[in-house]
């Protein structure tokens, strides 16, 4: 947990203090001034006695009373320097606005890494550098070259400052909203994404935290903390660096890993996390999920007045997977003793000019709705604030007495309303009022149906919640005596590959199907497990030293008569003495036929910032011409396994398809279990590739399976 | 073409004049007066003398000077005889203020039958019902409830009222744009969207056409319309109803089919409309589009000053395909001559604060990238307007003198720009001055790349608009005489569907390859055929009586010896009688075994909206679990015959796949012409099915074809 010093810091010391007015060293202090800053305030300028009354010193050490947190102005190559002296004074928290550092390549990275290393030496903590600074806006601590900033209660924390300036403007143009802090983490050096997350979660004055985010040093710690805090307050992100360009102009600012795919945008959601994919969406979704209450049921009634923003908000919001629910019966008649015979009261509901000498009808509609326990929230779209403007100036006082309802109803119900308006623009006092209870107003259609989206989503997640992972191995916890064994015989042999009989061992060690036990060393044994089996069988050579098995001539199908089964076993050693005469020979694998199924594939390899994650798709065409896999960052819960499978495009073949009978997704859904456990059992394993699994109607055969481990 | 009595009336009656204030007949009189419409008025209201000076009378054929145009604000219920009325006058237009027709069932429909009747009968067009009204703001005839609509060079065609109100007010608030026209087209009982879009292609006053539709009448029609039109004028449209939700709210409001598919985009986009799927991104773009040059190469540089708008830049438009090319090294070292060190020249280029003391560098910036011919426009995203805002006040002149120079540039160079700033809000003058260039400001980053999107994408249809259809067929001018006789005996035996060989004759007929000179009618004529194809054949029965021919033991495959073709001719009639003892039997079809290849289906259907419309996929699991299938409105380019093939989801089959050889994409590409050549040449069809063709490394064979005739 980040120290109270940093973003909370009582005395601030702005290092390259300066006296010049273009300088970031004097306007700094002018800032700190002017907006009141609480505590002290100091400067560091060897040349300077004071700046704007300010006194500044030759040295940080120099200062006698308590520094928390020192503000460094000074160029990239200073910091090692300043960060001892910061050090020596006892400084809690550093914020570095110069640039210069990774972003620069590995000239810069070198700098990074020794200032790094002089602060962890004192216990110093970092924010940035190549950052804006960072606000806390409780306090009036700014550290921003940017002045009155809106006090709210959203904690910005972004990786841009112009995405921060515009979040700031946005908020004071278009909304009441404003911010409890704001952090520009810049490179993220030493504070990561999660820390500043995990600080604003224990933030009294923060309901939400709002995210612009282009790469990250540590994935899945952020998971992590995302899944505690999402669960007490919402969490709303941007991922940029989507494309290509995007990625380059990413990685050229910040420095920062852009690579994040669809791997990324997955495991956010399942952390709790509202993705939004526009920037106009940002400010417009953290003002709902700060002020209102989330939709419990994902049902909303769409209240208009007039079809065209009825059909539209209807189109969005099933395209944000909200249901619009048939109104029921009892529900229909209040609305229709109060509604024009023109008016319809299914969903959406619309007044069709049933408002227009009086605009509390909407307001009475909507208590009708709210009142209704199948309805979840409710979406006002049209004319509202506008009656008095577009037919008669005495509507006015009906649309304050309208909003004071609405505002209510909130209060009373627990359930959200969220306001589209065509007159936004012409401020009507009633839309203040409505802000003032919490509802936001937009002049986009399409913004005020996203932020009862994400209301929707948002109350999804804390029904569901419980039934997810929190993203921590219970590393080695399951883990059977057998299985590390096998993994040292292979290290010991000085090998990074399994053999494909220890592979799958080592799955049927933890409850997945396939036949293991089944290694023949001579061809008398080969005939006795064949017996066994009492099906044609598939013999294999095993050798770490042969990868190819086929080429080798290392692979016997359809064998079924002990002769035939003792004269391939003598023709594959045969043949592998003969391709590689060095080859360690460990024996010859004898394993049944795999009878005709639906073949998947199922695969794990550890990403660059989130750890492992485990692939999913159906073999063949599928995988390899249409791309249709989906990945998750393990460890995977059963609700997880159950939704990759539903999660694939062409899941309908899961269920038969031309005659054949529907296959064994409980066995999928196992031996996707079976792979998250053994991640989470052998931390040695780098990555698994079990291709192809062969599912029937009931059970499934993994027919090869490769395990490669860490280079030791 | 519309006669200009109706959109450019030189008089109008109001019918139903009023002089109770809230009534439409009142209303309208008072705003033709305020907004000083430049034609004559009259009233219509037996009771009533005048209103506000406006003379009235007891019916339309009691005025004695001409009439263009009436304004009918009475009950649907009248509207016939008030048409009678019209038409005694020689009245040349009505615009239909009532709702109650169509759009509320049978009796509404039947209502508005005898109100189109009673139009057709004096030549009187229709503008609605069920509308808001329309405006011609070039000759201040108002004939809507609204006032102060902006004027300027946008037609708005709207099937929604508060949709119209909705850019109105959006022009009037957020941009500089105005209108040249409004129609609230209702429920097009009469004057459909081609008649606006013709009249609009042919109005001086009009740059651009902006349309919101729920649903069209004749959507074949409109697609031929748009073709000619969208070469001279972009058209912009956004079609909701896309949910389920939604079409039943536009089916309640409009009456109209909703019921536009995929079908409906890809359609548009052929006809060049430029869609869009948002209601927040239609005044934006008919803004860019009526004001600015389109780029011709679809290649754009993003001019940022900060990292966070440049990325989300890229990737925005990466999304919308538009390309970010490389900058090349002569440019660049141009940039970097007037660029600071840290400033980045690659696309996106990013000034790294170097405008911070003189903006002016933007729009040298933007000099020099519009000046390299591979750069076809500029998006200028972040702070441009605001640096006085934020630096210092003396910025100012240097911003508007920047913005001289952006305004210029466009036309020097032909090439647009777009700028988003965070300043817009703030209304600084040098964004009006770009405003007044008819450069649009954003505050919208989203909206920003968007409407430069658009037009990349107008300027590439404008480059590829010659080698498209124009959605007409050249109906029975390739019609063969043996074709036309295949019809006409099916007629004659009282058959919708023709036979098998009579399907594949036509086929062939058209230059499609297939076997169909192939019906035994013994089992010698049997026999001699199998040895002229000198291959594995399958037989078939041939009969009107029978669909199912394998349920009738009427399909025999694999045969080679002439005793089991002999057998297999007795057994298949043998079987035919058995199972229909009234069948009435053709013969045997005696085919070629289709040898293994890739299986594709293409089929014909007529929409509703669109007529005759074109399907193709790749047959089994890739149709029939993934739906992995593209239509067309037919008839179909050889480029559109190219595309639709490219779009398939799954094409990489066409390349081969494990091992096997690529197929013969030209193959399929001549069959889909001869499906478009079939369809315009025989009128008569109703729908074919061809399933499965297989293809092969080279050519393909139509293993089964179906065609429906319409019923005579």
């Amino acid at each position: 947990m980040l120290s109270d010093k940093i973003l909370n810091a009582s005395s601030v010391v702005v290092v390259g203090a300066s006296k010049t007015v273009t300088k970031r060293g004097y306007q700094a202090i002018r800032i700190l001034l002017e907006e009141k800053y609480e505590g002290a305030i100091y400067g560091v300028n060897p040349k300077l006695e004071s700046v704007l009354g300010v006194p500044c010193y030759a040295r940080v050490s120099d200062i006698k009373e308590p520094v928390d947190l020192a503000l460094i102005t000074t160029p990239a190559a200073s910091l090692p320097e300043v960060l001892e002296d910061c050090g020596n004074k006892g400084v809690s928290g550093a914020v570095i606005i110069a640039g210069g550092f990774g972003e620069l390549g590995a000239q810069g990275k070198e700098l990074e890494s020794r200032m790094v290393a002089a602060a962890r030496k004192h216990n110093i903590r970092l924010i940035g550098p190549n950052t804006s600074g960072m606000i806390n806006m409780h306090k009036n601590l700014n550290l921003v070259g940017l002045r009155n900033a809106p006090k709210g209660n959203i904690a910005l924390i972004s990786q841009s400052g112009n995405m921060a300036l515009t979040m700031i403007t946005e908020a004071k143009i278009k909304s009441q909203v404003g911010f409890s802090y704001y952090v520009g983490v810049g490179n993220e050096s030493d504070i990561n994404f999660h820390e500043y997350l995990e600080f604003f979660e224990k933030d009294p004055n923060t309901k939400a935290i709002l995210m612009y985010v282009e790469g990250m040093r540590d994935g899945r710690k952020f998971l992590q903390q995302a899944y505690q805090t999402a669960r007490k307050k919402p969490i709303i992100l941007l991922k940029s660096g989507r494309s290509a360009t995007g990625k380059r102009s990413a990685g050229s600012h910040t420095g920062a890993l852009a690579g994040m795919s669809e791997v990324a945008r997955t495991a956010f959601k399942r952390a709790g996390i509202i993705v939004v994919e526009k920037s106009d969406e940002m400010l417009p979704c953290a003002e709902a999920l700060a002020n209102l209450p989330p939709v419990r049921n994902n049902n909303i009634a769409i209240l208009a007045d007039g079809g065209g923003h009825a059909t539209i908000g209807a189109d969005e919001l099933t395209d944000l997977k909200v249901n619009l629910p048939e109104i029921n019966g009892k529900t229909k008649e209040k609305l229709r003793a109060i509604l024009p015979a023109a008016a319809s009261v299914r969903n959406p509901i619309d007044v069709a000019g049933g408002a227009d000498d009086n605009p509390q009808v909407l307001a009475q509609c909507a208590r009708i709705l709210l009142q209704d326990p199948n309805i979840g929230g409710v979406l006002v779209v049209g004319l509202f604030g506008g009656y008095s403007i577009r037919f008669s100036e005495s509507l006015a006082f009906a649309e304050e007495d309208a909003a004071h309802q609405f505002g209510k109803l909130i209060k009373e119900t627990g359930k959200p309303i969220i306001m589209h308006s065509l007159y936004n623009f012409a401020k009507p006092h009633s839309l203040d009022l409505l802000r003032y209870y919490g509802i936001p107003v937009f002049d986009s259609l399409e913004l005020a149906c996203k932020a009862i989206g994400v209301l929707a989503e948002y109350g999804g997640y804390l029904r569901g919640y419980k039934s997810k992972v929190k993203f921590v191995f219970d590393m080695g916890a399951k883990a059977r005596t057998r299985g590390q064994e096998i993994m040292h015989s292979a290290r010991a042999e000085g090998r990074t590959a399994l053999l494909e009989n220890e592979a799958k061992e080592l799955i049927s060690l933890h409850g997945g199907m396939v036949c293991h036990d089944c290694l023949a060393q001579s061809p008398d044994q080969a005939v006795a497990m064949a017996a066994g089996f009492n099906a044609k069988v598939v013999m294999k050579i095993v050798s770490p030293d042969i990868l190819h098995k086929s080429d080798a001539g290392g692979v016997r199908l359809n064998l079924v008569k002990p002769d035939e089964i003792r004269q391939a076993y003598m023709e594959i050693i045969g043949n592998a003495r003969e391709y590689n005469p060095e080859a360690r020979i460990k024996g010859v694998l004898v394993a049944p036929m795999a009878n005709e199924g639906l073949e998947i594939i199922i695969g794990t390899k550890i990403d660059d910032q989130f750890g492992p994650v485990i692939m999913f798709g159906i073999g063949g065409i599928m995988v390899e011409v249409l791309h249709d896999v989906v990945f998750r960052v393990l460890p995977i819960s059963p609700y997880a396994a159950g939704n990759m499978i539903d999660e694939i495009k062409s899941v309908k073949l899961l269920d038969g398809f031309r005659g054949q009978p529907p296959v064994d997704r409980k066995a999928i859904k196992r031996l996707l279990l079976t792979v998250s456990e053994l991640i989470g059992s052998y931390p040695e394993i780098e990555e698994m590739d079990f291709n192809p699994v062969i599912v029937y109607e009931e059970g499934l055969n993994v027919v090869d399976a490769r395990v490669i481990l860490k280079k030791p």
